[in-house]
């Protein structure tokens, strides 16, 4: 049985105070839920309507009604499993071959989708500042359609790290070099700037180059969402074979 | 004086059936509308709560209060500036070059990140099937950013249009072939499918080649989201000169 005490906890996860407060996040989804199961990522409840919707090595959990269901989630449409998990420790950024940072991105459904692309095209890490979005919003764990489960994400001063590093840092300025006109290093530090104000000036400072994706015809568009533009520069970063 | 009806009529825009019924759709927020003000379409009606904001040219407006902003408002946080305009009658496909094509594209987000794409890449032109999301739907305009003004939208079946076109048509698709390794033609049409189940099997017998774009590494992701793999398209299809 699951209490109206119980329910109001989980339901205080949608914020990242109570997240932070707490070392929990909420998973919602079955496809999330279950790609989540089968991580490295200690489930503290998992809650359905149907556990045959569960992997099936996954036996304990609480079988609710839709209401309860309702009650808990932070969507407008439930869908069928909800889980509670304990954020993992914050690891060290470990710089191997390719790292993807990101510069104060605010919006959850950019950085979910960017979490997906560093999924697809092989980037194991990504380093976040510290003032980009928590990756453990619940719309950033929907965007993120359980690439989440693969993908590490660590908070950090950029700055900090840009200054201590080996490896060179280039970063997406829309005044920058070409890209496809450029080889990549065989190692490197990807910069992704905020959705209006781009890459911070103190972070700026330390790119080794800065790169953009060029404009074709007479438009005037200002900019390219950043999540398209990371998808642009990974897919230029592979094709190269770096 | 901006009256109650008004306020009801115009919040009922954000509804398709009310767009579709009186031909009228709602733009928010200072750089959406003024973007669209200097477009070829037709303002039935320009609300503001600072006249400053609007572009210099433009004087035909009603100053309104924030508190009735907030009522016309469909966004949580209103921006200053709503309009309201006539939706442009539906155009004919013209095929020239190279036009993109929507299957069933649902996401609202999605829709409106790709006419920025198709803006930044200059393709002139979108066009969607008929059970594609509305491109006058608020959450689209919000993420065009204001390329929804330069980037013209067509609803028309799409099968049909394959069949009597003669340009070939070009798909995304989990297992095409590598699109690093394909040379595009000088003038196409290229089709991305539904988040879900990608390219309906009607078109996709209509296709002239499937293309995928590559995963890297070990990952066991499923796919990337639409708008991202336009991204990669678009960027390979310019990058490569057609």
């Amino acid at each position: 049985m699951v209490g109206k005490s119980q329910i109001k906890f989980i339901k205080s996860l949608q914020l990242k105070k109570y997240r932070k407060l707490n070392g929990l996040f909420v998973a919602e989804g079955v496809k999330l839920v279950n790609e989540l199961l089968q991580a490295d990522l200690t489930p503290e409840g998992v809650y359905t309507t149907d556990p045959k919707l569960l992997i099936p090595q996954f036996s304990s959990f609480e079988v609710i009604s839709e209401s309860v269901l309702q009650k808990m989630s932070g969507l407008k449409t439930p869908n069928k499993v909800l889980a509670v998990f304990r954020i993992p420790e914050s690891k060290q950024a470990v710089l191997e071959e390719w790292t993807l940072a990101l510069d104060g991105v605010k919006d959850p459904g950019n950085l979910g989708t960017i979490i997906r692309l560093c999924d697809w095209f092989g980037i194991p890490q990504i380093i976040c500042s510290e003032d980009t979005v928590d990756c453990y919003n619940p719309k950033v764990l929907q965007a993120t359609m359980g690439s989440i489960a693969r993908v590490k994400i660590v908070y950090t001063s950029l700055a900090t790290l840009l200054k201590d590093s080996e490896h060179s840092a280039w970063g997406a300025d829309m005044h920058g070099e070409n890209i496809y006109d450029l080889r990549f290093p065989t190692s490197g530090i990807l910069v992704m700037g905020n959705e209006a104000h781009g890459i911070s000036d103190e972070v700026g400072a330390l790119l080794a180059k800065k790169v953009s994706i060029p404009q074709v015809g007479p438009s005037t568009a200002e900019s390219l969402n950043v999540a398209t533009a990371t998808a642009v520069l990974l897919s230029e970063l592979r094709r190269k074979g770096s």
